[in-house]
């Protein structure tokens, strides 16, 4: 069988750069007819189809990594990128970042953008909504064409690739044993939906500590959130079980900011009635009054270890098979669940 | 006399990319020898000299603008990129954002990597090293070949190209007049060191506003903040006047939040003690105890305005001359500063 024939390959066999095969298979006039004709006949041989996504991957090197991240406004993913941008300018490499807005056709149209010859290689945290699309064609595309490729945070395991992850299952597991061992026996848990896979592996975690501790989970503590909705309308159920929680475990800091203002405005004190835990570590678990307990994502640390991942498959350093590189985290605590 | 001629000219001039004229400069055979010869004369004839950022700029249009800001764990600066990425979308644009890190050579790293035909324009927050530098050259460059260019928030009034700012001045008059009008007689100011256009005019008219109230500016109670440096200790430093301050306005979430935190531990009541009072308005100043009184800077409308003013330009529907546009803020009142 002949093997599958692309613009790259075409272009390293003739030592040309991918811009000008694409014109000699155009016909342009701007390429010698010499070299035309041979890149055309060559084409034809091996079936050459033009991609759907339409990269343009050239074999010249750009120095530049190209990040694709689900949204700017959490800390967490500005600190990823300071990591990158530290980790890749230290290597010679610049940085891009592309936002996807959780939206499935914007991560598609940002790959076909940056994956256009402007790029290495792309690190890639998945929106939301291509998770709930569960379509990765345009992951599964890059890989097809050897594209230098990194998954951080969000991933999907079929994908055969590099991928750093934070041990989300560890992370929820400590966050509850923690909730645990300060005497909480009602554990609200605030998560994502179901198909984001960090909020649903944390819940792991945290129903892996109830049943260690011999606590039954009961659902109606468990809230999954919707962030296109309004947050403190979702959370303020929380206030209205039947038995108020003694703790709320929430899967990032700005569930667990909101969680804590509500509980305060309702007359609850913070940590004594009830204690607040969120994930991330970052600004807002600061300033919040009291500062709040987070399990620390290693941000920085996760975007380091994606660019090197990343530079060293650019530079053909990286071996055959695929890491998958799990960050453990830990637990910062703070005064909202002293006690 | 001759005009200056530029790759982008030629390519014009023959109806060719910029990679062709370039190949054909460097007599590349990729490239048939009649155009390559044309192609030479006329840049003999022209006496063209590669520019000396090597940007290349191409004639085909690529629909992605890029930004360049100088960090990305501002609040603000991730809404102004939310307002550039909803407008540019509306109008069928990518958007590809670069950081630099507040530094004057990644600025001009990040202008070559993306000005080399990657994208049509360009939106910049200028940073901090390249203020405190005083060197343009790379914005100049820019202008020189009519690159499509538009500078917000921090920029500099000596170059000749679309801004959209805020109205610095504006927003530093309106917080102090709103702390004198709560009663305040000593207001701390928490600026940037005065090469930093924002925090120099924000200044200006904290001290416009103390002169019109008939009250002298002492110049203890203005702090210039150095972010490379601790900003707790710095801050400290307020609560360490013979006469303690009453009120104190920061020109950022960040300083407000940190000044908080400080006199709370100290034992000072907010707002009753010290009145506490910010710019940017972002999840910080939501989640402080008491809530933080903050000057709105509406990043994202500044975003889809330097979008729109940009998009004009790339699409040539602007004008010959370049606009200046000026955002009014307005004061969000929460209970920091309610007494």
């Amino acid at each position: 069988m002949k093997q599958r024939i692309t613009l790259k390959k075409i272009a390293r066999e003739f030592g040309v750069s991918i811009s000008t095969v694409s014109k000699a298979l155009k016909n342009s006039n701007e390429i010698s007819g010499e070299l035309r004709d041979k890149i055309k006949a060559f084409a034809d041989y091996y079936n050459y189809k033009p991609n759907s996504l339409a990269l343009q991957l050239r074999n010249q090197k750009t120095s530049v990594i190209g990040v694709i991240i689900p949204e700017i406004v959490h800390h967490f993913f500005s600190t990823v990128i300071d990591g990158i941008e530290v980790y890749a300018n230290e290597k010679g490499y610049n940085v891009m970042v592309c936002l996807s807005n959780e939206s499935f056709e914007k991560e598609v149209a940002n790959i076909s953008v940056l994956a256009n010859g402007t790029i290495d290689g792309l690190i890639v945290s998945i929106a939301r909504g291509t998770q709930k699309k569960d379509n990765y064609h345009h992951f599964e595309e890059l890989i097809k064409e050897d594209f230098p490729l990194v998954l951080f945070d969000r991933v999907n395991d079929a994908l055969k690739c590099d991928k750093v992850i934070i041990d989300d299952i560890g992370g929820g597991y400590s966050a509850a044993e923690h909730l645990l061992e300060i005497g909480s026996k009602r554990i609200a848990l605030l998560t994502t939906q179901d198909f984001i896979t960090v909020g649903a592996l944390r819940k792991v975690g945290y129903r892996k500590a109830m049943q260690n501790a011999g606590l039954d989970v009961d659902e109606d503590y468990v809230f999954k959130l919707d962030d296109a909705e309004d947050l403190y309308e979702q959370i303020e159920k929380v206030f209205e079980l039947e038995q108020a929680p003694d703790a709320i475990l929430a899967v990032n800091e700005i569930y667990a900011a909101i969680a804590m203002k509500i509980a305060k405005e309702k007359g609850y004190k913070i940590p004594d009635d009830i204690a607040v835990l969120g994930f991330t570590s970052g600004l807002i678990s600061e300033f919040t009054s009291p500062p709040l307990t987070s399990v620390v994502q290693h941000g920085f640390l996760m975007g380091q270890k994606s660019a090197e991942l990343l530079i060293n498959r650019i530079e053909h350093t990286a071996g055959k098979e695929y890491h998958k590189e799990v960050i453990s985290t830990n637990l910062k605590i703070r005064e909202s669940t002293k006690r």
